[in-house]
């Protein structure tokens, strides 16, 4: 990505030395559970953030930093709900309320909602259609003592930050697998994370501002915040993501009449798995990149859809495989730590998403930040989603609070990590066996949906004459002539108008069949070579037909 | 609402007389159905809305206007997916795609989803309980040729206009209804229509700008729009609601220096069953409002969450009830034209939602409007919300495309009609009874959820040493004291710094049993008169100790 020379990087990408220090258990979690009772939540109840995190168990850290100086006038001129001082009186016994415009439950046309999803440890398609566990959720199972979440309540209006029944479960699995460490965080829902990123920019941004991400980065976050007048500066990235010096170097130059902007505050990351480039910041990164963020009093949107894709090492065609994790604390202990875990200041608000682990058509998701900022957060939500989806949160609160459980969500999380492994190698095989690696060259992605391959356009036989734009156009047009599609690197650029020194195709393993997989690469292979004028492989692969050795995995670039 | 002389009003509002000319009919669209073969949309499919309609049945219309001149900067940057251009060459037959991430179904941990709702016309809660009909979606329905939905496909990411097998239905609902008078009119689904609201805003305004509204507005539509730096002018109401003279009167004499921003251009209005107002236009008052919006060129945002809340006429306490519409086609025409059915400009985005008439916890609603201004919308929506959640979506498809049908749908619009005219009856039935009438006033609601009672506080004893505030706030608070829950009319002041000369309460009856209804009217009524210094109701209730008469209905103010 950026040339080797700005590399800032350590050969050990590994992170099961680092200790997260007093990580929650499930053992905890469960204990505070059963000494607090029954939780009770009717219709639209206000979440007792504090009594799901356990009161007492986050006083003795310290308390998140203020971020009045960084909200956007947008974000502080939200004034509370209007009517929400008469919802206290709601509790006055007795009372009969001709108050709040919320229809009767009678009129749901719904008994019942019945979900047919897998045992624990029965994962296959096969297995959930032939023994599957079918959960029901009743219209009035609340009243009726079955549970504490029903169609009643579920199909009603509810709160900004989701209902209180599936939010305690978010919250004690952040706990999990984050621990925060500063007392006053909390978490709320989202209607998903494209949703939630353009809340928060409206919530740090406005029109003249820039912002900050890797120089590579999903499109969509651009489109999302370009229209805001929202101007986006890329930040070079090496194979472990963004560049902590090369950040710290432009905040330190910034020059406001040059730039015709203030210094940006505001960073976007994707530090796991990261879309397009599939790269993962080892935690030595992600501690280099706070400690910048501490210096120029940054605030981190650290968007996390891909945090559960982390895979087991590549081991190479002709190793063996990694075995599983062995434990639930082992695997927990093998992703590497989130910004949140070390966000001692409260600077980071995380976004977490269902998309990639459950079903992107929840439009469930949630945030993890200070109380400050998930306040100003649920205070727009309420103007504007008002709250996810309420069916969907019934069929997530049925699956995981109900079904799974914490611990069987980890199990879950386990099989995806060992299936996108199996995915992952099933790509990077065949790129061994059919691309020409003088023309091709990757670092074996750790995490996510995503493999990026940069090509070397010098060696296309038209270069200097032809440009590089015009080489990667041929090659995409070739590859579906070759009937691949594969995305071009250019679409990813933050800055449209950077110049242009490397050129990359990315290719995800996550959506098709394992042997199409393999397919669309050996077609992207025989696209590459004819492109280049090489031979074709006439055997069938490399190593047989002598064109290219396969020594391993593909060396870093 | 506006002293009596500003009444700009006719004593008919009876609308059955008005013929919407041109009306789709349910055979209508049946017939198109047919003719146009089986619907396949796969994966996050792009919706051929032409097609939906009928590509021919519209083109005797002319052309809706374009808005350009009045979308936002933020709108009007708005550039399409950068990734959608690779999404045309999908249709490449036999092309193996590497390239959208999205995760493969094999990994939604759901075999089936399945409800249980009413049979048409036994909508009973224990009815549905006992005799209900379970739906059941699998997750490759479509592939097996079961349904052309399924969680393969619901679950998935989708496109931002909502999945194309569950627009289908809402277009044509929306073309049995209404009928838009132009040609290139269309539909996209919203996350529900607080959602909507605030796509629209800022879709049209720009901070400074004022919009108009009704001078009593819904609270959340002032806290959507305020902190995006846009201030509303209230618009006088009368009992027909929002007065189209004096609208014109305050845009022909708009002075941009005074109020510091230019002309409004964007009016915001609930013409049925306004909250809080309860009032609903007759269809020659919302003429004469769309006459002046064409005078001064403005845009129309038409939300109607009460619609299908419009009831049967109150004939009084002691007279019989009108018997409910005895066809689909008696009662689309007892429902008040909408302005999107007389909106020949295509200046009118309608919002509709479900939350009123199936549940609210579906986040699922629609908009239509023009081509133009719902291509700006979608846009936004695939950075913003992406789509309604799939899993509601998957829902109400089951339930209103393959169990109920347009037909079913309008017999349950019908049963909600009469189930909403009974509850009105009752509070109304409760007020003549229990209510001091030389005190509290009020029109008979034709729509919607809400009661609004005006308060002669110039009758309480300590008038006019205690203010009007005063006296509102020693009111709701007596209310309380008699264990009912009213909300004060000043709450929902669309300009909270105008000046104030009536005092109105707000009651609902959509949500309380109807013999709490009645006992928390019979509280209303001894607080005000113990407010008011009156002697309690010594009999139970007006009419059977001499205080009040009761005299049918209670004449207009």
């Amino acid at each position: 990505m950026a040339p080797p020379a700005a590399i800032e990087s350590y050969p050990e990408t590994d992170t099961s030395s680092f200790t997260i220090p007093d990580r929650f258990t499930l053992q905890q979690v469960a204990k505070r559970r059963a000494a607090s009772g029954k939780l009770v939540a009717t219709v639209a109840a206000v979440a007792d953030v504090d009594a799901f995190k356990g009161r007492t168990q986050h006083l003795h850290k310290g308390k998140a930093r203020r971020w009045d100086h960084r909200l956007s006038p947008e974000s502080r001129s939200r004034k509370g709900n209007s009517l929400k001082g008469a919802a206290g009186l709601l509790k006055t016994p007795g009372l009969i309320s001709l108050g709040g415009g919320l229809p009767s439950a009678d009129y749901f046309p719904f008994d019942e909602l019945s979900i047919k999803v897998p045992e624990i440890g029965r994962w296959s398609d096969k297995e959930v259609h032939d023994h599957g566990k079918v959960l029901t959720a009743g219209k009035h199972d609340q009243a009726e003592g079955k549970s504490h979440f029903d169609i009643a309540t579920a199909f009603q209006y509810g709160q900004g930050h989701g209902a209180a029944q599936f939010l305690r479960w978010l919250i004690e699995h952040t706990e999990i697998v984050h621990n925060p460490p500063y007392q006053d965080w909390s978490c709320t829902m989202t209607s998903g994370s494209t949703s939630a990123t353009d809340m928060a920019f409206r919530m740090f941004c406005k029109a003249g501002d820039w912002i900050m991400t890797e120089q590579f980065t999903f499109p969509t976050m651009i489109e999302t915040v370009r229209p805001m007048g929202v101007r986006v500066a890329g930040i070079p990235m090496d194979e472990y993501g963004l560049c902590p010096k090369q950040m710290d170097q432009i905040l330190s130059n910034w020059d406001e009449r040059e730039r015709c902007g203030p210094k940006p505050f505001l960073l976007y990351i994707v530090p796991t798995g990261q879309n397009p480039t599939g790269a993962t910041q080892p935690v030595q990164r992600r501690r280099e990149v706070y400690a910048v963020a501490k210096k120029h009093d940054l605030y981190i949107l650290e968007d996390e859809p891909y945090y559960f894709l982390q895979m087991q090492p590549y081991t190479g065609p002709n190793a063996p495989d990694v075995p599983p994790p062995a434990s639930h604390e082992e695997f927990l202990r093998s992703l590497v730590p989130s910004y949140l875990s070390m966000d001692v200041d409260g600077r980071v608000m995380r976004l977490d998403s269902f998309s990639k682990v459950i079903a992107p058509g929840s439009r469930v998701g949630w945030i993890t930040a200070s109380e400050q900022i998930c306040e100003r957060f649920r205070n727009h939500t309420d103007t504007s989603t008002q709250q996810p989806s309420g069916i969907s949160q019934l069929v997530l609160f049925k699956l995981l609070e109900e079904h799974w459980g914490h611990s069987g969500y980890l199990d879950w999380l386990i099989h995806m990590r060992m299936e996108y492994t199996g995915r992952r190698n099933t790509i990077l095989d065949a790129c061994e066996r059919y691309l020409p690696k003088d023309i091709v060259s990757w670092v074996p992605p750790m995490a996510g949906m995503f493999h990026w391959m940069e090509i070397d356009f010098t060696r296309h036989p038209e270069y200097p004459q032809m440009s590089m734009d015009d080489i990667e156009d041929q090659l995409f047009l070739n590859n579906v002539e070759h009937k691949t599609l594969l995305m071009k690197g250019s679409w990813f650029y933050a800055e449209s108008d950077v110049e242009k020194h490397k050129m990359y195709f990315r290719a995800t393993y996550a959506a098709a069949r394992t042997d199409q997989i393999e397919e669309a690469i050996r077609r992207f292979g025989a696209s590459v070579r004819e492109c280049f004028g090489l031979a074709a492989l006439t055997n069938g692969a490399n190593g047989t037909n002598g064109t290219n050795g396969t020594n391993g995995t593909n060396g870093t670039h």
